[in-house]
């Protein structure tokens, strides 16, 4: 029997690859002769990076950027282990975990910090990029990182505009002739689920300012910016975001990979896996065990333990997902090969304790699937089971 | 395919049948073309009675008989469906349930009210019964119920002896002349666990008695007094009770069912799992699905799920445990046949939350537990799952 084990990260207590580690544990109790393929995975969000370097074998490189308020700050990016590729994840240079509350303010904030982390990757001789776009603290339409990659934003006065998305309104010319141009040679897989375009109602600023500590009145500012900066964008390259799907991500930083790089935007769980090596190591599997901090009806819109299944399912391997919480609704999941969602928690106590615990309770939760799942065993003839 | 529903009850939420039917909608709802048989079962503790009336769809009748320290009680007893057979549970009449933790006093409660059970019983003309023993209050030996049987006990003078176990020090001669004669005619069960003999550091005063309110004082006056009234016994019966297995039971009334009655002691769950008819259903069952309240190492000493599993084991028919918890060191379960043991909880809550959501997270799991259970159903062409 063949075991594909393919979690997240179960949020604020294991990452994808310690999750994967204790499932191990269990199948391993339930039965040694099992074969187990450990296949860390994540949607995109806080924890890419990890998850693809540590599925990979890869490892990670320290870089002292910019961050979103112009501190210093040490970022790193990954290399996967298999392949000339590098994952970048926006949140280590320019994301909202680098603020306290009282610091977010969406009209400062810069994505310049990420732009070094591509122009560090190019020097240190990359070309194929993953960007994890999750987390931003930015709403400056990714105009920071093109500054860090040489484009020139001038104002009227022919001086470069200064950082975040309140500077944009000054913007009067872009200036590519000195743009990066390994850029050019260089292919960018965007993990991102947004839809949304750049600038309106579903726009960045009004979708996601809010969560980045804008006010109504901040929201009014940035939208108004982008669509300026989208007016310049239409001038050089012809390219119209304003209503372009996905160039709402990030605080708009989708709107200018869509215009100045090679980029494709996809599922962030569909690059993860698919990076990670699930579709080869769903070969033969008799299951695939999943599973995140939560699971409810939300999950069906992207989240990992639905991805996993939709790749699953293609090679006709049921999906069992092993969740922190199971919240409600979670019936719509079934039509996609998942066969059953519990929670590893085992008895009434606590969030706090529940993470404490994780590592046992998943543990322990994975060895009683493999049980339920493997019952079929034969009973001894001295009528007692041996599993 | 045949699934067999066999829980106790879940302490405080759920009585058996309460939760054997919250299974079944579980299990409906992962494949409605599932055959279900409800058995309710129970190991001889609070709730028996109530279960085996469920179970084989009998009825209770309402007697007015003697509390434990003298008070008006309407207690019940059962008579099973399918059977002339009734059941008898100690606890309605002399149970600590009918007293607060103040008016607990073991040298004061009397047995007097199961006697005048077992007594309108025999008037309603059964001669067969199951008496579950559970939960008593009592200390004194059984001798209120042989008394309430017409047996007199007397003191120096020649006058019967008061209630509890207190008073047996004044019993000066036993005469069986007017015990009812209709005790020998009758058969009675009991459900016990208990091989503690009468008297002595193991006996039903030093073990039990500070669970009914005994202080270390009081603890030795009973054991003296139960030591006396064993002697008496003998000297009547020439069955010596002070060092016999189980008759410690319940406060000693164990010892009297052994003297004075035609009596079998069987572990509940075996009494409970026969009369509700858990081998019968067992025949041509996939999987039986059990549970209580709690889960944990002690299941192995007798508890339902413990006892249901050895049944199933006898018909090759794997057990699995939905526990409202579960504590640490359960894999000493796995060797009788039980193939999984999980919790309903969901997700991080109080115990109060799990008690009043136990209808749901029962269904919940059990539909969970069925689905992974039954996982090879085909993968259809489509490439979508239909259980």
């Amino acid at each position: 029997m063949k075991i594909v084990i393919a979690p997240d990260s179960y949020k604020g207590s294991l990452s994808a690859m310690e999750a994967a580690a204790a499932i191990q544990r269990g199948v391993k109790k339930a039965d040694p002769s099992i074969e187990t393929v450990l296949v860390p995975s994540a949607d995109g969000g806080e924890g890419t990076m990890d998850t693809l370097v540590a599925a990979t074998g890869g490892e990670k490189k320290e870089v002292r950027v910019t961050g979103p308020l112009g501190q210093d700050v040490t970022a790193s990016y990954g290399i996967l282990g298999d392949a000339g590729m590098c994952v970048i994840e926006m949140a280590e240079a320019s994301g909202l975990c680098l603020l306290s509350e009282e610091e977010l303010n969406p009209l400062a904030a810069s994505t310049f910090g990420t732009g070094q982390l591509i122009k560090q990757a190019l020097d240190d001789g990359f070309r194929s990029f993953i960007l994890a776009i999750g987390g931003s603290a930015t709403n400056d339409g990714g105009a920071g990182m093109l500054q860090a990659l040489g484009m020139k934003l001038l104002d009227r006065n022919g001086t470069e505009i200064g950082p975040g998305g309140g500077e944009l309104v000054h913007l009067e010319a872009i200036d590519d002739s000195e743009f990066d141009q390994r850029i050019k040679e260089s292919t960018f897989l965007i993990a991102s689920d947004v839809e949304n375009p750049l600038v309106g109602k579903s726009g960045a600023s009004a979708v996601f300012g809010p969560q980045k500590g804008a006010t109504a009145e901040m929201v009014s500012v940035l939208d108004q910016n982008l669509c300026h900066w989208a007016d310049q964008v239409e001038g050089l390259t012809g390219i119209r975001l304003h209503d372009l799907p996905g160039a709402g991500a990030a605080g708009g930083i989708g709107g200018a990979f869509l215009a100045f790089f090679s980029a494709q935007m996809k599922r962030g769980v569909d690059i993860v896996t698919e990076y990670a090596g699930l579709p080869e190591a769903l070969q033969g599997a008799d299951l695939v065990i999943t599973g995140e901090g939560r699971v409810d009806s939300q999950t069906a819109s992207g989240k990992t333990p639905m991805g996993v299944a939709q790749k699953a399912i293609e090679k006709n391997v049921p999906t069992f997902i092993l969740a922190g919480s199971v919240g409600d609704g979670v019936d719509v999941l079934y039509q996609y090969g998942i066969i059953s969602i519990t929670s590893i928690i085992q008895q009434p106590l606590t969030l706090q304790e529940a993470m404490e615990q994780s590592p046992q309770l998943l543990e322990y939760s994975a060895e009683q699937l493999v049980r339920t799942f493997i019952h079929t065993k034969p009973i001894s003839e001295s009528g007692v089971f041996t599993l």
